[in-house]
């Protein structure tokens, strides 16, 4: 049964400029057209158990938890200095079915349940052992997405997946953005190009 | 209460080919990535009603049904031939919530309730009354999205939508799928362009 | 005969900053990437006549003297504060073929030589006029090319160019350079999306 | 002096179709977009020396001898099966300093004199030892550039320049083409993204 938790009145797809973002990483969020096709990727039900890992500003575990609405949603962040503000997310946008944890990963993952959905947001220094403790632990038919700007760490995600043996894909999104001039006229700003490798199980 | 349809035991984000096109129109079908941005500009509610014009293969309604599974979705089609494929791949994917429309916008539209959420999947002929009766009809803080490949039409939306008092955003998205060669190494095939002009109205 | 002039000296395919710029405007320079694509698609010969109207920095004209080395380059900007920037740029990376038109266009191009090359860098209030005029005054075999960033201007010109009968193409460019973070990997930077609209007369 | 090759009465800028290809590798040519680029990052001269190594349908060779046209261009390529297209695209195309070396790189480069430009158009199985090979004998400010589809290979280039203490620039070059619909509205088609390479070595 779905309980009316304050997040799920809201509806799905909130705007980069929802979150609240740290001074010196603004512009480091998870762009909404990018978050979007992640979401899409993930392979969610409303019964997911999900590790955000890297959770940042939150963005993805509260469009998460909204889908897996009568599922747990676990934000991983190690960047203690993040924490108020992604408390301060959660609280306004989120849902009682998203957890913080604060640690690093893989480390801090022993204790959660395991997974039907993992997202992994940054490309930081753990990529082979966070990649590689999620797939140990993820459910049949789960499905890994991994976030990623930098060339070399994409075919790593990439590669180690396909080892372990997910079907996996990987696209890049690239996006313009509309901006109106002085006049009306619209030009294009474009986004910078981010990879997204999505790995599922089992079929 | 959440009834446990048929398709609501299902993940959200299905493949392209999980979809069954027309023959000569393969290739026609919304492309997952763009779906994807799409569905998440929408700002859909677990209670939305939506309205899916030129619903065409169905793969805008089924996912937007799975995140209104306490709304309704309206799949409008003109296109006699083509609802065969819709109805197969509703009951393939779909819920109950869902129901089809034949016939053209935006006659057709007269005897829906109103809409929280307008997709426009297709760029046919009659986009600005279209998109005026939708604009009409639309409840307050509801989201109308478009999908275009054609330029022409993609500034008659936005500049349409503009006069018509909504907030009114452009983005293109281009998206590059990776593909396997022989050796394992992965090369980048693009998907073409589209743009989507998203509005809401109330804010 | 060619000339050994000073600028001939040096190669072909001058990096943006070797170009001065003024402050304000400065990121307003037509990127390299894009020049390339506009100089290959000015159809230049060793004894072209070239308009360059809307010069700026004379990066293009720059580049088109080095191949229409035994023909004329006419810079042409209306804008009396840029001229010096553009004189300095010229006399650094120039040649003596290359002469300065300070003006307003279409009126300033009655005294200049009918051209094979047009190239129109902005897409400033005078497009429509601009085109015209340089449509009336192309030789047999010439190409007109244009920068445009905004939507409607692109379109504007695109049709208009048809209209006037020429063979006319478009072509969006979306780079993304190279940036090397701290530990030496690679992420990709986008530049944003410029339209080229190219034409060609008498095939 | 420049003398007044055959090939030198035409204007720089080929379409694509100006170059016959082989059935089975039709589409395999450099698109004109990135030809453009990588033309213009070649840093070349009127008498430079170029070295075009996997010349394909000889596109890139015909316009840099345009550019070199007091230089000399080595149009190298393994397939012989290719060969005759090659020196049918030449002959109609390319001008008296254009020469075609048949064998395989590096091995076949021994004979040619020292390279001011390299161009790398493929991405074969001898990429390292090919760009090894070419750095050992490039001539000071001289410049390689290398076309590559494969993100794999696209690293090993750019590392390998990079460790050879070139200043090395990776760009990505996505272009798409307006295509005119039945009603001559225009819509988008993308062109595969490619990666540019390019070295140069003294600064």
């Amino acid at each position: 049964m779905v309980k009316d938790l304050p997040g799920l009145g809201r509806s799905f797809g909130l705007p980069d400029d929802a979150f609240e973002q740290r001074r010196p990483d603004k512009g480091q969020i998870t762009k909404r057209e990018v978050r979007a096709v992640s979401l899409y990727s993930l392979g969610l039900r409303q019964d997911s158990v999900v590790w955000d890992i890297g959770a940042g500003t939150g963005s993805v575990s509260v469009e998460a938890a909204l889908i897996a609405n009568r599922g747990q949603v676990y934000a991983v962040e190690r960047d203690t200095d993040s924490l108020p503000l992604l408390e301060a997310n959660l609280s306004r946008w989120g849902s009682e079915n998203i957890h913080i944890v604060a640690g690093e990963a893989p480390g801090v993952l022993s204790g959660l349940p395991d997974p039907d959905s993992v997202f992994v947001g940054g490309s930081g220094g753990n990529l082979a052992s966070i990649l590689e403790y999620a797939a140990s632990r993820l459910n049949t038919g789960g499905s890994i997405v991994i976030n990623l700007a930098v060339l070399e760490r994409t075919q790593e995600a990439y590669r180690l997946l396909k080892k372990l043996d997910f079907a996996t894909e990987l696209t890049q999104v690239t996006s313009a953005r509309g901006k109106e001039m002085a006049d009306g006229a619209v030009r294009l700003e474009s986004l910078n190009p981010v990879f997204i490798v999505s790995a599922r199980r089992g079929h």
